[in-house]
């Protein structure tokens, strides 16, 4: 038996589950105090609720038929998902209907180029108003979350009527332009049937677009949600690849990290293909890994994410009462489980945990600091020093 | 197109999501007041990792072949993960490895008997040592589990070592002794070839053993930790369906509610099957769905599980500048985002996202509760309210 994990999936353990859990808890104290809502849907739909939706891509959907007959896939994003509830569960809703998601999406990516294929994306978006407010409430919320999180962002916005007239496989290759360079985007608009001078000038007039009307509202509304313009950049030349945007386009970026680390636009038309009714809507994806690695990178995690606080060295009746009381005071706390008598051993194990403290008994109780090797016996002080 | 969610698989909307993550917080600080940490395993492992592993129920199993020609299954339990993770990192890890983990896990089960096809679990386990006060804080880690939720339980448990002369088949059929009564399990004993009068024999014998070592011990040690005996039960009778438990096994109930909350036991050789080391463990798996409906029915979720909590009706300057502050200040806000203006269609919003509080202006900024109608003006009084 080949004792691994699946190629491109990814174990989780205790060091890095800790530093994901700290940034979904900061990421959804930031949705909650805008007043989204969350929403569950199952990893498994029925196949044909995703078909049709995600254009070239769609051959990375896990799909499969169960045993039951029944032919499903894997989620594979959160917005046709949403779309499904929304159709499904219509009159349910308050309306704008605000939801947030924090869930896993599967893509049969190539691992080769360090990519996974099973991801957490977390979600935003505004259902069934088409107020521009919306949209400035959305570049508003990313730029909370990233600023609860301790990351310097951009975000570069555009609307996707300045494409509007353009072959969708040229607004492909024009996306690629904060990837690519201009050089590379010229050359793939002639390979995709374009003449070379019509390209120049169809990518030097796109430049030169002024900001939209509704571009104009965006930033005029996120100057009165407080936030400073320069954060936010006005870039005709944005595309985005997915198919179903039909107004405001953004990207986020921070510096020295190539590539987004959340994106999102206005789809007006999306979930009118699953409800019999039209349902504008706003909204975007933050890449979760981007996102931690970035902090990580940054060194944004906090030194102290141990989950134990204490382990009490010993397991005899007074140990099992002091622990009883600590964690009754909110203070996570370990007994030394084992039969395993050594202190080297338990120190070891307290280190290994990053705990920071050990309580001894010398006779009394005595608390240590790990790092300093400070020793206090005053209970009162313990618990000061312990519950900080 | 079916606009439906996939037969067996459920959507939680907004009200229902905040019951399950006010739930799952619950859990978490338990289990990490107790020093178990954060673990996560893929939603797919190679299928040959869980072949093998469940007995007869192996056909429940998600398997399928991805288009990459892998043979994958969906996650069945989280013990098995646990087992191959222990093996593949097992010098990586502070030994006793005191884990949590609150994943999904997908079972083809029948869903004319009310079963669900994709249900969240909650197992905390400890890996390494074969001490009984490891047992015993198990225990005691569902006790402090279900009192942080308002859940009164009661464990039972049992040795495994008592039933170990008796063959599988007939453990089976004990095992189903609290749910279906002694005169269904005598019939079922003869059914599976074991005479009337001797079933008979089995089972009173069975029920008249005493308290094994071990159990003694475990009891002592929970007394320790300052559990009522009461609250735990022995029963030597209790069976538990899954093979692989070695020692302790136990299952935890509910006045008013049949079946178990919350089971488990010690299996000390199933790491074994994946490292090439034996690791002794204990632990236990949650029944999220069960416990979160017998806090519906014991009616044990506070009434102001709302997300947000204040709703400002407008949205120009002024009232983006008291959102922003409000959110500063820790207080979940709205805006009213929608162009539409009609004070009626707003207050039915707030209605329906049982918002309790309104920020309208008359025209200086008034705080109105929405059940109470009271008025305030007073901003620090505002603050007071909402920062409750």
């Amino acid at each position: 038996m080949n004792v691994q994990n699946l190629k491109g999936f990814r174990d989780f353990l205790p060091k890095e589950a800790k530093k994901r859990q700290y940034v979904i808890d900061k990421i959804r104290g930031v949705f909650e105090s805008y007043g989204f809502e969350p929403l569950e849907t199952p990893s498994l739909e029925y196949a044909e609720i995703l078909k049709g939706k995600y254009g070239e891509e769609e051959k990375l959907i896990y799909d499969f038929k169960t045993r039951g007959g029944d032919e499903v896939a894997l989620r594979y994003d959160q917005t046709v998902p949403l779309a499904r509830v929304v159709a499904q569960y219509q009159n349910e809703f308050p309306v704008p209907f605000k939801r947030y998601q924090i869930q896993n999406v599967w893509r049969g990516e190539n691992t080769q180029k360090g990519r996974y294929r099973e991801f957490l994306q977390c979600d935003a978006d505004i259902v069934g108003t088409s107020s521009l407010m919306a949209d400035a409430e959305i570049i508003a919320l990313i730029f909370a979350i990233y600023k609860a999180l301790g990351i310097n962002v951009t975000i570069k916005i555009n609307d996707r009527k300045n494409l509007e007239n353009l072959d969708k496989k040229i607004v492909s290759a024009i996306d690629k332009l904060g990837k690519i360079g201009e050089s590379a985007v010229l050359s793939e608009m002639t390979e995709k049937g374009m003449d070379a001078d019509e390209a120049k000038k169809v990518l030097s007039k796109l430049s030169g677009k002024p900001k939209t009307e509704d571009i104009e509202k965006i930033f005029e509304f996120i100057k009165k949600m407080g936030i400073d313009s320069p954060k936010v950049k006005y870039e005709p030349t944005l595309a985005r690849g997915l198919d179903y945007y039909t107004g405001i386009i953004f990207e986020t970026v921070t510096d020295g990290k190539s590539g987004s680390l959340c994106s999102g636009g206005r789809y007006d038309n999306l979930i009118g293909m699953f409800a019999n009714k039209n349902f504008p809507a706003v909204g975007f994806g933050l890449g979760f890994d981007r996102t931690v690695e970035a902090m990580d990178k940054l060194g944004l995690f906090p030194a102290d994410l141990e989950v134990t606080k204490v382990l009490v060295t010993e397991n005899d009746s007074k140990s099992l009462e002091i622990a009883n009381e600590l964690r009754s005071k909110g203070v996570n706390t370990e007994i030394w489980l084992d039969a395993e008598t050594d202190l080297g051993k338990k120190i070891k194990y307290a280190e290994k945990k990053q705990i920071p403290y050990i309580i001894k008994f010398l006779p009394e109780p005595t608390l240590i600091n790990m790092k300093t090797e400070e020793k206090t016996t005053d209970w009162n002080q313990i618990l000061k020093i312990l519950r900080k």
